[in-house]
């Protein structure tokens, strides 16, 4: 029981399903957590502020070691947990070059997705153009047409043949655009790789609570 | 002699710097590397296109490997070369959790810090607007103001007692700022992590050639 540690989390949101994924998998079930509503502003409270002056979720700490930057908790957990649930770093060296390629491309990814959903909420009224909109689609298109490349047909993993943390990292930004309504037609390779992983259990339990429900924005990406 | 990698690179980029840093320190020199110019559009170039299809630096290679990302870049090195060099990646847990987070932390440092160099560069002209310079101007003071509070007056290192991975990842980014005009007398901390860190051989070695010339925009971050 990880007892010692401290989630506090927002639902849907990338670094912290990373986080989640990554406790599941080490086997660290039993922590402390707090769901937090980003729409009500939660993620500005006291109680955040005070684990993480940014004000951005997920605030994580494992004792009195704080751990808000959702990749360097998942290579803390793999770091201080190697023996525990699943190995999530290679060893063979070529794999494991893969496996840090894809981690870290995947923060490209999640930018270029934020800067087309989150538009309207990032950019103020009177400063946006329909040029930027145009420009940041065209730019996450070419993003996601080029993981299509990276991907195999079967039910494979982001890098080698085993789950990785660059399935832990990239995961929830593949399932966020999907949840946005990109196309399972028109990339099927992904839609193999989301649908896939959709039931493996450190996933599923820590699938996000909100995307039950139907939800604005649900085709925004159907013509990417 | 680390004749199996190959840096394609381009001077004063904090990617590119971060990957030749950590080369240093583990000791792995003679490798095979090009400086390219950003202005003549080089990283567009069928060279790097054939390495990073984003057209991106570094482009970095080890054997076969490509591992484009600097993040990713550094974590392979420490891993491949764990005991070459210095030890990157402390064993300490408060260290390391102190490293991972501070490491990463980092990201955001270099976003805020792009976000207000690179505006006209990034932003096509009838899409600029003084409220989002000025909105840029402040995030980007709040981040290196936070930044300043994290370091020590002393002539220390990013976490714990030894040079590790937050360095490698933040130190180009503290230069770049200084580089463009931080008041030393402002930050002081920060200035004397950045002086007192010049003189490493790791560092004075991988010195950006092109910041030996005066330069524009060296006062473009003197008001922050």
């Amino acid at each position: 029981m990880a007892k010692d540690m401290t989630l506090l989390w927002g639902s849907g949101s990338p670094p912290c399903w990373r986080v989640m994924i990554a406790l599941e998998e080490k086997n660290l079930q039993g922590y402390n957590q707090k769901l937090l509503s980003f729409q009500k502003g939660e993620h500005k409270s006291a109680e955040v502020m005070a684990m993480n002056p940014r004000g951005q979720l997920p605030a994580f700490k494992h004792k009195d070691y704080v751990l808000n930057e959702s990749y360097g908790a998942c290579l803390y957990l793999e770091s201080q947990f190697k023996s525990q649930g699943s190995k999530l770093i290679p060893d063979c060296p070529a794999e494991q070059a893969m496996m840090y390629q894809r981690m870290f491309e995947g923060l490209t990814l999640n930018q270029k997705m934020a800067d087309v959903i989150y538009y309207n909420w990032k950019v103020p009224e009177g400063e946006r153009h329909d040029s930027a909109v145009k420009r940041n689609r065209e730019a996450l298109t070419a993003e996601v047409k080029l993981w299509e490349t990276y991907m195999d047909k079967k039910c494979g993993f982001m890098a080698g043949k085993t789950f990785s943390l660059a399935d832990v990292a990239v995961y929830p930004s593949i399932a966020y655009v999907f949840h946005y309504g990109l196309s399972e037609e028109r990339y099927p390779k992904l839609a193999a790789y989301y649908n896939c992983l959709k039931k493996r259990p450190s996933i599923q339990t820590s699938w996000p609570p909100t995307w039950q429900e139907a939800h604005e924005g649900s085709e925004m990406l159907k013509d990417l």
